[in-house]
């Protein structure tokens, strides 16, 4: 299940501000209603805050949802909630991206401070 | 005939303000005058206000204007109001696109309250 | 409900062999046992034997399976069986091809009489 | 030759704002000076003030230019005040996109009140 | 209307063969019963047996069925028999591809002598 | 792990042969060395022979191997026996198309028969 | 050599302001160091001021270049210089985009007066 | 103008058959009658017979069609001749493809020996 | 390793603003952990004050972090630095696109100075 | 430099005949003349007699050439004789596609074995 002690971080080499985007696009989590298997994109977009998420925590962190039942909306705001947690960026913006379901296909957009 | 009583929603997971799509690549009604099939997607955009709207009651109510009579104006319209009506977001926008036909092709663009 | 009697043909303009393609991309019938849509792309290809099948009762034909419960193996070989009765063409190939339901997509493949 | 008199309106559906947009991807016109035919799109977005285009007059409009000659420059213009004058929308915008000619192709954009 | 006068033919520059191929992407003919524009590609591929067809004269030969109303498996077989009789080619290709009418498009190949 | 007792087939609504193709975009299983997931897609094509594979069975088939250790090679060999085995099919190709990892894309192919 | 003189203007259609661009997909420069061969799009968009460059004209200035070595800094802001005399434009843009080098492609934007 | 004595050659690394292909994404040539500048690609396919074509020296000799006169049909089969004069390879294919003119666009083959 | 003293400048050729792109599709370099190769896009923006990057030492420039061991973060806000001290620009903005690892790409902005 | 002790094979899965191919988007070489790095794709395509390339292996024997100088031949041909060596398989393909130098891109086709 999502295990938000994954997540680790460095320090940002340096103090001005800049922008990171880290795209994962194999994301997979579970319907918590049909157990059927839901597959998208996550983005994550960032202005960091002195700490940078580490990638391959970052890529073990989205793992862990693998055979997680969670809905669409709660799965994108507990990303940000984590992320925000774990490294108290300037500002950050979590978008997932679903793939169709019955010809639907959705997209969830949370985010966190105020873009500069 | 369209349904607005399909529509379901479910509480949001957070109070914080964040941004929804869903998109009906597979929407069909007809033309009230010839009775030829109409075929387009329909996206819809909305910051939810403590209500989401459910993804199996939105398709539902999207099928449920198959073999509707109803020009490309109408329908968007209609949809934003039944939408409106049944979540109450602080903003939300319904865009219809329009296969062509004798070579035009449209997208109608409706909206309630003002974007963040 | 699938109505062979709305095909009409006109003669061929000419004696000698030529290929006729028509491809509809605005094809739907009904999961005969969920109900939901199915939606698709439907691609004809023919060479003529003195007739060719006239375009628009070819799209009314198309129509009249909007509402008809069938598998995708069942309408594809329906709709080469119409054809060729209606017609009788030298050679024929009828592909359907099925937007994804549970992530997987489809395609389906008939032929009357062998390509020259 | 351009003929204003094939437009048709019908009334708004609703009182509320909201955007229309239709594309003709086929428009022809004929160049005044070397009589070869141009083609290209013609894009006409709009907020309606109670009245709106209907689609089947306007396809025939369009195809009233069809062996008219005019520069490109003067027909954007036309067909902005033609569609003005016929339904008084708060705000217009007429885009043509024309194909090339000896390498260059072009887009002319004309509007008709302001945005909102 | 088609005017196959116009078409005017240059000597091959080598006695050796080669493949020649020109594709007009603005084909405009009427439809013979509602009277509104078609629009379409056409393809013409050819081995040449010592004369080519010019190119200036093949754009003015394609402008005459402007305003021609005719079948698109008429407009085809005509294209290749008045090609065939200027040029007489080892071996010719006419294919014709027209944009949707009512969700389906269509394309027309007609052939003349065997390919190499 | 993979369970080739979920296939199910039915009866094929034709005697004459025909193909089908079912491609599954959204296929996933372990790296039986590392335990980090693998994404793809399967292709399934196949002439029946009497039976025809049902579709809601061959999407559980695949979900069965979502938490499975194995090779690429030996995936893509064992779903063309576990489908051989299930119906018998004239002729049967299937591809599996794996994504990137450190650069490198794969794809393997496994038939069964002699293709038409 | 590059050659304003070339430019020609026409009035414009109208008073009312609009947006006018072209785009030259074939522009071709020499590099004044190694002599070899620039290729590149070059966009001009402007609003015009009572003035409209002439398309013939502007095609035979920007064939003018063909044989010039100049840099692409340098390119860019004459054009901008050369039709900014000859038209005196509200505003205008020039955008010259340059085929790779070495890896490296690049994009110069040259403007005149603000963008209403 | 066309120097075919720019081309150099350099041993073939092995005597196996094996296939080499350049495209040249920048070639332009002058219109013999209008002096409008041509622009296309040139594709150069052949299996080596001993000696290969230097790729500097391939450049050189499109860039000395820079503003030379020739039809497409005459400079595809140049082109052809002077590779095969120089290298005598097994089999050789030069493709040109050419922008369009008038909505015309143009695609010449011509080949040297027969493929394996 | 990354050498700063390969950056050339020249003057340029206006005292108008206008904007620069330069994009370098085939960066490289090197993992600092796993010592695997890392590939991405650099695209440098920027509105001189007066001097300009010469393209060739720009190339080189990139050329030189070949074989260097760094973060993504890091290479970003480095070039950005370089860059900035060898030209002193009104404005620059440094974007690094990275090719995926483990299903994740990325994407590193760092500016200099505000955007007119 | 190129190593082909570091690829490694493992035992097929099946003893009948399947196909794998393995695309690495990510090969860096460089020119033996100008010491400039040349960027490309590398395929490998091969029916196993037995033996499998193990995947790791070929990627770091891929990342043996980065800063090795070879020509485009040269590599391709090595590398189909070091896989050719390493697993003997019924027939193999490996194609290298080069981006572009001076507008001019490339594509080497070497085979083993005869495909079946």
């Amino acid at each position: 299940m999502p295990d938000a002690t994954l997540l680790e971080t460095f320090d940002s080499p340096t103090t001005e501000p800049f922008l990171i985007e880290h795209v994962n696009e194999e994301f997979t989590s579970v319907c918590p209603i049909t157990g059927h298997p839901d597959f998208g994109r996550v983005t994550v977009r960032y202005e960091p805050d002195g700490a940078c998420i580490e990638l391959k925590s970052l890529k073990l962190y989205f793992q862990s949802f693998r055979n997680e039942g969670a809905f669409y909306e709660a799965v994108t705001n507990q990303i940000r909630d984590d992320l925000r947690d774990c490294m108290t960026p300037r500002w950050m913006e979590v978008v997932t991206e679903w793939k169709g379901r019955g010809g639907i296909h959705s997209r969830i957009t949370a985010t966190a401070g105020e873009e500069l």
